[in-house]
């Protein structure tokens, strides 16, 4: 008996990738670095210009006074939550069920800092004004998540932000921003940075989702703030003798890509509306606000992987490496990126077709 | 009046540095990867070739059952003594007054795991068996810096370590290797990092020390420690999406200079015979045990300061970037790397002679 070949191996042998932008290689480093000078000196323990001008130029953009680089936003956000509790001494904050500390950090902020977390909202649904006006006990911080990525990448309306923003102030809440995919929601809210990041007190950026870079993250606010943050990314060891690696990789991969979210949010909206013509498939949300969304098919996995692959091998279009079952349907997240426009679009089409084939000869 | 330069301004502009590699400035990430291929994958969390390669690397090398790779050894070893503590049921540790836990960390094991520490030893002494002996608490782990950096890498007889390590057992504390700087006392031990890393439960090692790399670290111990260990590395943010390029670079240069640690360790016997030559000046330890030790100047910093810019400029030698002064002297770390090989013999005479005869002129 032939042995199928898995969704996985498909998906990595196919030539086309329908979300993303390049594969995570080696090549993602040495085009970030193929024309910098090898005598540029590495930043210092989070000194010296190539840091300092980074930081300077997310600042700026996000409209905060003083912005640091980290690692990672696991790191960046936890400590972003303890000093609003130890400002508060009280620790407790409030986030979504799919938040990131709530689902990735294997309790880091629970373990390293005692912090209780409060959920709001059902977990496939969107934070609301109501839900935080039902928060009865004290809360040193409210973390929203923008796009909430969990549930495909939702937002609130910009309005009902403000309103979330203004009662947060009023009640002597901060309200904190998972920003890990705020580059790619302004076209949408049609705002700037700055003017998103003024509804809150902390922000936390990513380099290596729309961006498109190696890894690493800003955290900004008041210089109070971020002066704190400092020690707290000593305590650590997130201080690093050199974090040029990320540095650099992020800046190059923020110019190369910046403005291209407009584009990336067209073509999401645009592939959306490929999968939601085929039966049995939806996206959550119908109407991407960003460049992801997530896919959901009436389709039992061991159905679904075999027709996928079939897809891939035939059109040489790939949609995605895994599936999540839920119940007797499958679901993924998808976004569009650089190789999006790469595509051949006779080939999407076919891949469409096919799907919409195959389909409809099981599910309906 | 003309304004003198600064000692620090002096040793930028000199054509040689004693001490140290080459520069830390981006031509080390350049060189690290100039043979490598575009197309290795990155590592994923934690996962893939590229980083399971040199975990397996370096578990050999250290001789323990698994190895793990951190972005930094502050990180690795607040999660070894806290992986120590937990076991034990017992949030209290011992180490050296100089340790990089109580120095550098801004408390970062108090802060975020509320583990008491007791200092063993005088400051300026190394840690003895006979210390040890001393602790009336019960204690989870017992640290040892080897070298002891802070008291310019000095250590203890191997049979000393030895019994150290017989004494922990018996009276069940862990002992934990802080050995940023392992490499660099092997060919004084005559040992095998296998042998050295065979007394000790646990064992971080750094790559940007006497190895040169860009920044990283390596935790290594049982894998029932280790597998520990990621969780906490998750929960601190220290799980990158992609740590390659600390991976990769790290491999590039552990390979370039593990075998030149005889080398340096020649050096840095050579170089410090030429100090203790000069009056008023010796060095810590007299004779070297590694790449590193420590000089200590019987001028205080006004004085020492002028003369050692009036060296650099004339020889083109350059000796330190910064002075430390202690009461009425002074003293600088140094250390020998690929540097001291490239210095021209006449040049480092022709400093070491004007420095004896300034000196002299004063001191004396």
């Amino acid at each position: 008996m032939i042995k199928t070949k898995s969704l996985s191996e498909a998906f990595r042998e196919a030539e086309f990738r329908v979300g993303e932008h390049s594969k995570r290689n080696v090549q993602v480093l040495k085009e970030a670095f193929k024309d910098v000078s090898g005598n540029i000196e590495s930043d210092f323990y989070g000194r010296g210009k190539v840091i300092d001008d980074f930081q300077d130029q997310m600042m700026k953009y996000l409209g905060k006074e003083s912005a640091i680089f980290f690692p990672s936003g696991t790191m960046a956000q936890q400590i972003a939550l303890r000093i609003w509790c130890d400002e508060k001494k009280v620790k407790k904050v409030a986030y979504h069920p799919l938040c990131h500390l709530e689902l990735h950090e294997e309790d880091g902020l629970k373990k390293l800092h005692h912090i209780e977390s409060i959920l709001l909202a059902d977990k496939d649904q969107l934070i609301t004004l109501a839900d935080v006006q039902t928060i009865q006990e004290d809360i040193a911080c409210l973390v929203l998540e923008l796009p909430q990525s969990g549930i495909g990448g939702q937002l609130p309306d910009y309005t009902e932000l403000q309103a979330i923003s203004a009662y947060c102030r009023e009640k002597g809440i901060k309200l904190h921003l998972d920003g890990a995919r705020l580059f790619e929601i302004l076209p949408y809210y049609e705002k700037t940075a700055a003017e998103v990041c003024s509804l809150f007190d902390s922000v936390y950026i990513s380099f290596y989702k729309g961006i498109g870079g190696i890894a690493g993250a800003v955290l900004a606010g008041t210089k109070a703030f971020t002066s704190e943050s400092k020690i707290w990314k000593r305590r650590y060891g997130g201080d690093l003798i050199s974090l040029y690696p990320y540095v650099i990789s992020s800046d190059y991969y923020f110019k190369l890509r910046i403005n291209k979210m407009a584009q990336y949010y067209e073509e999401a909206k645009e592939l959306a509306k490929l999968y939601n013509q085929c039966p049995g498939v939806k996206t959550i949300p119908e109407n991407p606000v960003s460049n992801m969304f997530h896919v959901h098919m009436n389709l039992p996995e061991k159905e679904l992987e075999p027709i996928l692959v079939r897809i891939y091998e035939t059109t040489g279009i790939a949609f995605t490496s895994y599936l999540q079952q839920n119940g007797s349907s499958c679901s993924y997240e998808t976004n569009t990126g650089d190789n999006y426009a790469e595509l051949p679009k006779e080939k999407l089409r076919a891949a469409f077709s096919q799907l919409e084939k195959e389909i409809s000869k099981i599910a309906l």
